[in-house]
């Protein structure tokens, strides 16, 4: 079997330690068994390799998240570049396409697609893995995975079963209900309907045959080219809502969704992450600092602050549903990236000039570089390498300078044990 | 008659605006009549020239706030510097000692010692004008300004006046009493006693003739060389307790000490300094933000929030006294400095490694600058000059890079209208 994570999102819900580059699931800041810190996308990844299924993770995103997946996953997983942000549909489409043309699966081969950055427990993936078989013993051709309520939300979809199947361990569906108002979503729930929590258990043969009605592609570069033809639809109405065999699992374990500072709160480690002092951690404040800059917190109650090279954040935690909006006036590039060579962080701004530290990985190469607009000054302040700058090589250690004209192209390899660190001034 | 302002303290506690290097009289925040900001000590000096005293200003301090007394009053004031830190009467000694022999002042000159960032209005000046024609016309060898007391302080010293002289526009003193408990210090108030506002006027010969009793000194270098021959006491103890024709002349206007969070934030110019944005105003919490990131505040009540290259502080207005004990356990040297030629801000450290951007004004030089540990990287990214490095001269424009081994002698001048800025990368 296989499983496709689905990577999106946008990065204004838990600014500023998440931005356009890096969306709340490459947060880091939850506590990982290493004692150390994770990501939610690094959770579930983990997760997956710790439960009883034995699959390959392809991560279906867009082209700005390849950086970050790399950094935070490695070569453990494929990574599916969308040429395009369009919906779900075409991104698992895509995927599916990947899966059959690129890794030589076939049509009966289970495929599971996630989300991926729920926040459980390893119930959810055992469930994942009952969906699999329910998918292998022809239960249905759609298999999804419904959490059970524990209030009549509207905010959610519900997956209804059918007269006399709730309770059952696999249930046929009746159809879906989007978003109900909740006098609505409580009778849903008393007729036995879960929350859809996006998880959708098939085999590849049935989601190529969708495929096949908008693009016949004999090639993985084919279904590339030919992107823009599927239709900007959701899985959940292209696919769930059309299928005629389709059967929920219920899941009734830890089911969280940390898409706000609120709810990120209750899963931090502690009071305190970075160079920070709370002077009353009794009093429920917590602090998340990314700067080197120490942060004192003195006699506050029930805030979030969170600081990072894009900005600073002060928020009573009760308020942090409004974040968004003034997150949506702010027009500032990314201050702080991940690749999977190493990061990039901006330290200064002042007129048309921007400093940055660069951190390259040991052993890893930025790859080529090139700004058309600025001219750059890199200077070597720790570990060794070798950087390729209009074609010549330059042997780099620390206070190695390297000027590199606007439009010239310029490669940075670090070599030894350690990280190459560079502070580049554009100019 | 000239004015001496006394300016020593550290910057504990409005940090991280202030710090070691730029005590709370030189925090810009306060609205200046040009709708700028200006600084407790700028304020000061402003006030001088406004009011009817016509005098030369004379700042007495260490060695550590020279730079920035330069930025902050230019040339229109002198300076006088400790060559160490004793107490006020050793102060006062060296800068009257410079008066004489120095700036040519006669035995009869008036002179005014007063604190250089009291937060009053023009009567205070007013006050002191009269307190100089009192010297002047031989009312008394000392003549003290005394604050009329709003309440019974525990915190002040009292100036206490002679029986029958209470309410005299100069009242001849019988002692005074440091500190008193609350008890007595409604008595005191009761017989008419007012608060000591260390403003003192005498003339010059008088001071003379108790400096010599300690330092015999031809000439102000020579005074220089014996200052640490003057005792480490306070001129109230010195000076005015063993006074013997001591006046006080009354002052009952506006007197604040916006020593603290909380006093200077009633003075701040509105919510937000820098680049912030607050929620809902209407709740009192105010931003101060010298930092180029965006700092967001949401639904939070009575905070002070202020960030710099020094720090993040984030504190309830009513906490704020606690706030030196926490800043007492940070060991950062300054992040930020102001010097006559311009200022200094770190923007990065990494392990050994200081990144800062230093802003030359037009037509200023920074003088021969020498590190001993760190070999460093200068790019220019603004405005342009000339390079001294290891005795050969560099033009200077925006793109231009110099490298300055470790011990290497380098000053930079700036040319234009328009200040040079530089980033330097120390390793």
């Amino acid at each position: 079997m296989k499983i496709i994570l689905l990577s999106g999102g946008s990065g204004k819900r838990l600014w500023p330690v998440s931005n356009n580059a890096r969306s709340k699931q490459f947060v880091r800041v939850l506590p990982a068994p290493d004692g150390g810190v994770e990501s939610m996308v690094q959770r579930v990844v983990r997760q997956i390799g710790e439960s009883r299924l034995r699959c390959g993770v392809t991560v279906a995103t867009g082209a700005a998240q390849r950086g970050v997946i790399e950094a935070q996953l490695g070569s453990g997983v494929d990574i599916v570049t969308e040429p395009e942000r369009r919906d779900t549909f075409p991104a698992i489409a895509l995927s599916t396409s990947y899966l059959s043309m690129e890794k030589g699966c076939g049509d009966e081969e289970v495929v599971v697609v996630m989300p991926c950055d729920p926040f459980t427990d390893s119930g959810y993936f055992e469930t994942i893995a009952r969906m699999t078989e329910a998918v292998e013993t022809g239960g249905a051709d759609l298999v999804l995975m419904g959490i059970c309520p524990t209030y009549a939300s509207s905010k959610f979809g519900y997956v209804v079963p059918m007269p006399g199947e709730a309770g059952k361990p696999v249930m046929r569906v009746a159809g879906f209900t989007e978003k109900p108002d909740e006098a609505r979503a409580a009778r849903l729930i008393e007729e036995g309907a879960l929350w859809n929590g996006g998880v959708f258990a098939f085999r590849l043969g049935y989601m190529r045959a969708i495929t096949a009605r908008y693009v016949q592609a004999s090639t993985f570069a084919d279904m590339v080219a030919a992107y823009g033809r599927l239709p900007k639809i959701s899985f959940d109405y292209e696919v769930a809502e059309k299928a005629q065999s389709i059967a929920v699992l219920p899941f009734n374990g830890m089911w969280r969704d940390l898409g706000t500072w609120n709810a990120l709160a209750d899963e931090l480690p502690g009071c305190c992450m970075g160079n920070a002092v709370v002077d009353n951690p009794e009093c429920g404040s917590q602090v998340v600092n990314q700067l080197g800059l120490p942060l004192l917190c003195i006699g506050t109650s029930n805030l979030i602050v969170a600081a990072s090279a894009d900005g600073i954040l002060v928020a009573d935690k009760g308020s942090c549903e409004h974040l968004k909006d003034y997150v949506d006036r702010l027009s500032q590039e990314p201050q702080y990236e991940e690749f999977g060579w190493g990061s990039r962080k901006v330290v200064d701004h002042s007129g048309e000039a921007v400093t940055s530290r660069l951190e390259v990985n040991a052993g890893a190469s930025t790859g080529i570089m090139c700004d058309l607009v600025h001219a750059a000054t890199l200077t070597v302040i720790a570990g060794t390498g070798v950087a390729t700058v209009d074609g010549k090589l330059i042997e780099l250690r620390t206070g190695v300078v390297m000027t590199v004209p606007c439009g010239m192209q310029c490669e940075i390899e670090s070599a030894g044990d350690a990280s190459l660190e560079v502070i580049e001034v554009k100019y």
